[in-house]
C-alpha cells in the first residue's frame, strides 16, 4: 500500500486537540480540513482549509466529509448514527469508528463495555428513577459513607454532569438533578483514591499497537490541572493487556485514553475518551512521537512507528482566571530551560477556559512539574 | 517586557522555509501571516493569513507589513533598501535587519565583512572584466591548476552563478560568462576540501546567543544532499568565536548559517545566509528547540533558551527526479523507527525540486545517516 502525500484529512470539531492534530498533519504532507463552528477557533488558524458549520448540519457536514479520504474528531460528542450513516453515504472511512464513538459517548455503555472485557471500574448501576439509589446495593466498608456518584449518561465531561449524592437523598434534590439531563444517569460507588492516573494508547489499521507512559493526572475542580510521568504501578501491566485485548477486539483505531483511579493496590479505569487527550500534551516534547501524530498516523493508514521516551516529563494546562487578555514575559523559555509552551489561540479568555499548556522535561517527573510550574506561574492569564 | 499571545509575525516568502516558521510560531500563540507568490506555496497551506504578491509590489508589502508586529523572511534576495524604506515609514522592524540582508546578499560585501572580522575565507578579488582574471594573484602551491571559482555577486545560491574558469580562458568564454549576471562577478581561489561544513547561530533581541552542533553537510550536484552531526573539528572553537564576535558587533538577530570548507587543518568560511537554513533542518527532531522555534523566538523578542541536543543525528533531502506526483509506502515510519518525515506540500514534482527532508535520529551521526538513507529510498519521488 502506498500513500501519497496530499491526502486529506478531515477533523470534526475546531478546539485545540483538532489544532494540535492539524499542526501534526502538515508535516506528514497530510492536508487537514478542519470543520469548525467558527473561523475564530483554534484549529481553522493553522490551516486554511476549512467549513464553518455547527455539530448537527447533516448536509454540511456530508458535503465536507465528500472532500476528505478520511475523517477523525475531537470529541466524541456528535451524533454517531448521522455519521455512521453518512460514512456509508459518501463511503468515507470515520476514525475510530462511530459504532465505538456511540459506545463510548454513553456512561452506561462504555461500562458494560469494560464489564465485558473485564477492565477494572468502580461498580455501577442505570438509574432510571429515585428508587433506584436506595437499591443499589453497592458493598460498602466500616468507614465508606452513603455517598453516590450520579453521572449522567451523555455529554458528561470535566466534571460537568456529575452529582455526589446520598442515597437517601430528599424529592426536591432528585427533581433538580434528573432537570440537568433528558438522557438518564448512571450511578456510581463513589471510589476512595489516592490519585488519578491515565493511560494512553494508539492503534494503526494494522493492527499494531504504541502504549504511552503511565502518567498521574492532577484534577482540580473537576479539571485537569497538571500531568507528571513516567510512573509504575504493580496494578499496570495487567490492565494494560485487558485494555489492549480490548482494542484488538473492538478493532480500534487512533489514540484512545483511560483515566485511572488509583485506590492503592488497585487501578480502577474512571473514563474512556475515544481520541487525543490532555493527559496525552506531554507527548509533544518528552517522546519520539506525539498523540497527535500518532493519531494522525493511525487513522491515515500508515504504520505507527514507537513512541520512545526522551525524559521524565510534566505538563501544566493554562487556565484562564479573568476575561482580560493574557500576557507572558519575552523571558518565559529563558529558564527553566526546558519548557515549551503550546497556546491555543483562543479568542476569547475567560475563567476555567483551557487557554495552553506548558510541557517541561526533567531529570525526574517531580522536577518536571516543578519547573512546569514555574512557568505557569509567569503567564498572567 | 511582557508579550501578548496573538503577536503577528509577518513572513517574507511562502516556500518550506517559511513553511517550517509557521509551523513554529503557531504554538507560542504567534500568528504567522505570510507573504507569497500564490496560495498553493508550502507556508499559506499552514496558515489562513496571507497576501498574494509579488516580490517588487511595494504598495502590497507596505500594506503586509502594516498588518504585522515583526517582520522576517525566509530569503535573502528581497530589494534591501525598499524593505529599509518600508520599515522606517511603518515603523515596524524586520529582522534580521535589512542592512544586513543588502550586505550579506552580494557576495562582494559578504567577503568585505568576513575579512572585516578576520574570519577565515578562500581568496577572492573583484572581478569586472577579462583582465582582472588574470591578475588574481592568490598563491598557488604546487600541485593546484590554475582553475579560479567566478561567483555572481547577486542571487547566486545552490551553485546557481557559480562557474570554474581557467585564468586564461577565451574571450568568448569570458563573453557567455558576463552575460549571465548584470551584477558582476567575484573570483575565488579554488579550494581544496575534504568535506563540507555548516554553523548555524541564533541571537535574540537582548544579544544572548545560542549555538547550534558542528554538521557535515554533504553537497551533491550544487544541492544539499544530507547532513549528518554533532562533529567536532580542532579550529571550531577559534571560528566560532570569531563569528560570535560578528553577530555581537553587526548586532544580528535571528539565526544564521556558515557553510564551510574543511581542508584537514582549516575551516573557511564558503557563504553566509541570514536566514534559516537548510543544513539545520535536523534541528526540528534533534534538538530540544528548532532552528525555526529560535528565529522565531528572536525575531519576536523573547529570549532564547539553550538548545540541548537530545541525539546523533541525520537529514536527508528529498529532491524531486520526476514530474509524475510522489509517493511513499504507509510502512515508512515503521523501520527505522526514529525517522520523522517533513514534507513541504509543494504544488509540483519536479525534478532536483526540495520536496520534502527526513530527519532521522541514532546511536551515532553515521548510524542516523544509514537511517535516514534507508528511508530515503522508499520515498518515490
Amino acid at each position: 500500500m502506498s500513500q501519497t502525500p496530499g491526502l486529506k484529512l478531515g477533523i470534526l470539531g475546531g478546539g485545540q486537540l483538532s489544532r494540535m492534530m492539524a499542526l501534526a498533519a502538515h508535516p506528514y504532507g497530510i492536508h487537514p480540513i478542519i470543520y469548525s463552528n467558527s473561523e475564530k477557533e483554534p484549529a481553522s488558524q493553522v490551516s486554511p482549509y476549512f467549513f464553518i458549520g455547527n455539530l448537527n448540519d447533516a448536509n454540511l457536514i456530508k458535503k465536507f466529509m465528500l472532500e476528505c479520504d478520511v475523517i477523525t474528531f475531537e470529541s466524541e460528542f456528535w451524533d454517531s448514527h448521522l455519521l455512521e450513516t453518512l460514512s456509508k453515504e459518501t463511503k468515507k472511512p470515520i476514525y475510530p469508528s462511530p459504532r465505538l464513538m456511540g459506545l463510548l459517548q454513553d456512561r452506561l455503555t462504555q461500562k458494560q463495555l469494560l464489564e465485558k472485557y473485564r477492565i477494572p471500574t468502580a461498580p455501577f448501576k442505570n438509574v432510571t428513577n429515585k428508587t433506584d439509589l436506595l437499591d443499589c446495593g453497592f458493598s460498602k466498608s466500616k468507614n465508606e459513607d452513603n455517598t453516590l456518584v450520579l453521572k449522567q449518561r451523555r455529554f458528561g465531561y470535566d466534571g460537568y454532569g456529575t452529582f455526589f449524592v446520598k442515597t437517601n437523598l430528599k424529592d426536591k434534590e432528585w427533581e433538580n438533578i434528573i432537570q440537568k439531563s433528558t438522557n438518564g444517569f448512571i450511578a456510581e460507588k463513589k471510589i476512595k483514591f489516592k490519585r488519578e492516573l491515565a493511560l494512553l494508547f494508539a492503534r494503526d489499521r494494522f493492527g499494531k499497537i504504541i502504549e504511552f507512559p503511565l502518567v498521574e493526572s492532577k484534577q482540580t475542580n473537576a479539571r485537569c490541572d497538571w500531568v507528571m510521568g513516567p510512573l509504575k504501578h504493580p496494578q499496570e501491566k495487567p490492565l494494560r493487556n485487558l485494555i489492549k485485548n480490548l482494542l484488538k477486539k473492538e478493532n480500534y483505531v487512533g489514540v484512545i485514553a483511560f483515566e485511572l483511579f488509583d485506590t492503592g493496590s488497585k487501578l480502577l479505569v474512571n473514563e474512556i475518551a475515544p481520541r487525543v487527550h490532555n493527559s496525552g500534551h506531554y507527548s509533544l516534547d518528552a517522546l519520539s512521537l506525539s498523540q497527535f501524530q500518532a493519531h494522525v498516523l493511525a487513522v491515515c493508514g500508515l504504520h505507527l512507528p514507537k513512541a520512545q521516551l526522551l525524559s521524565p516529563f510534566a505538563m501544566a494546562n493554562l487556565l484562564g482566571t479573568t476575561e482580560k487578555s493574557p500576557s507572558w514575559p519575552s523571558t518565559l523559555f529563558n529558564k527553566p530551560e526546558r519548557v515549551q509552551l503550546h497556546w491555543y489561540g483562543k479568542h476569547n479568555n475567560r475563567p476555567d477556559r483551557k487557554m495552553g499548556h506548558i510541557n517541561a522535561l526533567g531529570s525526574s517527573p517531580k522536577k518536571a512539574l516543578q519547573s512546569a510550574l514555574t512557568a505557569r506561574k509567569k503567564v498572567k492569564i
